[in-house]
């Protein structure tokens, strides 16, 4: 058990900087996990595996306004920085970087990042300006933290794809690493929005994650992605009582419509309940 | 005088970044001069500035396509890498960065960086994507090289003005270091495209200067900046050959239209001569 009394706290870029600096003064490998807090199980799993090969670990919370699109639940998103607080020390984590939105986004000379043909597929496809925004705060946070090594869950697989697109064609010095999707028992990948759902919601959801893996069979089984689709859009709408905003096969990183010979794939959707949008993803290999 | 034999050369990015993280590693600083080569005077100011200032400096000589457009000169920018090298060298260079552009650009996913209001005007108006392209090689060469301090010339004073917002809003760890632009005796700013001009045109080429310097006066004296717009390309295209692309006078470096209280000013034209176009500028301040 870490001792949660070391851990450091600050909301200043300069603090988050000086300390980054110190660690690399005394030649020690920093692990960073960005994240928009409220902490679950699978921020817990980033921590941890960061903690496991780094000699120190950074944590930012900051829910990001760039990246929610107009009507979409910026206000809405949870939040819990005491309690996100204590579980990252308890993970691991030796700083917490929690900057407030004036200290983040002081200026705007109007200079984007646009993710281009990667953005057309899945949730960019329905939130135009989404992985502009991450991208920007991905960079900025990466500039102030400096990582030698960067954790991101594949739950959000397109965002993983984008931010190590762009990592690999703009020569970002940190090391991404891919962390698998932590689940509830009953499959339910887990994310800070599943406490918007109401129970019956909640008892619903679990629908998404198998009716992935009949999908990830069927397409295994040689059946054609539409017909795929069609079953996962019906299983779906039968099971839940929220709306399928998407369900997308396409090849993984490249997030594009798969031929016959591609290896690497990806089975994702998204659905829309009342007051949470939730998404899920499989990738997974097949016979080319 | 340098020992000029010590200078390394690499075109290999994995080269460059062994070299940057041995110098951190021994806590100098590094002064970065990024070029497109066929050094200058101008070049040579840049160097010299870095070396007074960093423990070690770094040149990369790289004529840059995605700054380019369909049309443009990417194919008749001059080169001459071998000179360039002992140029760097004599100029105090520690190590020079010229790589080739499959070694800069070996995937493309898509990923833009777009700079928005600020390529609305001057340049930008009539080089769409053009500081994509400048945005995008200068992140990868950050990222690259890593320096301490970057070092621009003011003679491209609209990429500067938008390095210094993408850095500002970015975070980007480097400061960028403005250095005044380098004259031939005659007044014309020196620029590698300066030996794409006839011997009329080079002739000519110092009414740019003469009449940008009569266009500050006037604006000083409270003359309407439609006015002296007008005059300064009136004056051009009696006095040279070339065609007047833009003739501006604008805020620095927010690049805005001034209003009547506006301190910080810049007046800037392009002049299209058949082989070459010219740009030049005078940023200077007015009681408000």
């Amino acid at each position: 058990m870490t001792d949660t009394t070391t851990m450091q706290c600050t909301a200043l870029i300069s603090k988050m900087i000086e300390w980054q600096q110190d660690m690399k003064a005394s030649n020690r490998t920093i692990g960073f996990v960005p994240t928009m807090g409220f902490l679950h199980e699978g921020h817990v799993a980033l921590i941890q595996e960061a903690k496991k090969n780094n000699d120190c670990v950074a944590v930012s919370i900051f829910v990001n306004p760039t990246q929610f699109g107009p009507g979409e639940d910026f206000e809405a998103y949870p939040r819990n920085l005491d309690a996100d607080v204590r579980l990252a020390a308890q993970a691991g984590a030796d700083i917490v970087f929690c900057p407030e939105v004036e200290e983040m986004y002081p200026t705007d000379g109007g200079i984007r990042i646009v993710p281009g043909p990667l953005a057309d597929q899945l949730c960019g496809a329905s939130r135009p300006g989404h992985f502009d925004g991450v991208l920007k705060v991905v960079l900025k946070l990466v500039n102030i933290v400096q990582p030698t090594n960067i954790y991101f869950g594949m739950k959000d697989a397109q965002q993983l794809a984008i931010i190590e697109t762009f990592f690999r064609d703009y020569n970002c010095p940190a090391t991404i690493v891919r962390v698998p999707t932590v689940r509830e028992l009953d499959g339910l990948a887990k994310s800070s929005r599943n406490v918007n759902l109401s129970d019956q919601e909640r008892n619903e959801a679990p629908a998404i994650y198998e009716t992935l893996q009949q999908g990830q069979v069927l397409v295994l089984e040689g059946v054609a992605n539409d017909v795929v689709k069609q079953f996962v859009t019906d299983e779906l709408e039968k099971k839940t009582s929220g709306i399928v905003d998407y369900i997308s096969i396409l090849t993984y990183p490249q997030l594009e419509e798969p031929t016959a010979k591609s290896k690497n794939l990806i089975i994702a959707c998204a659905v829309q309940f009342p007051k949470a949008r939730l998404i899920d993803n499989i990738i997974f290999e097949r016979e080319g």
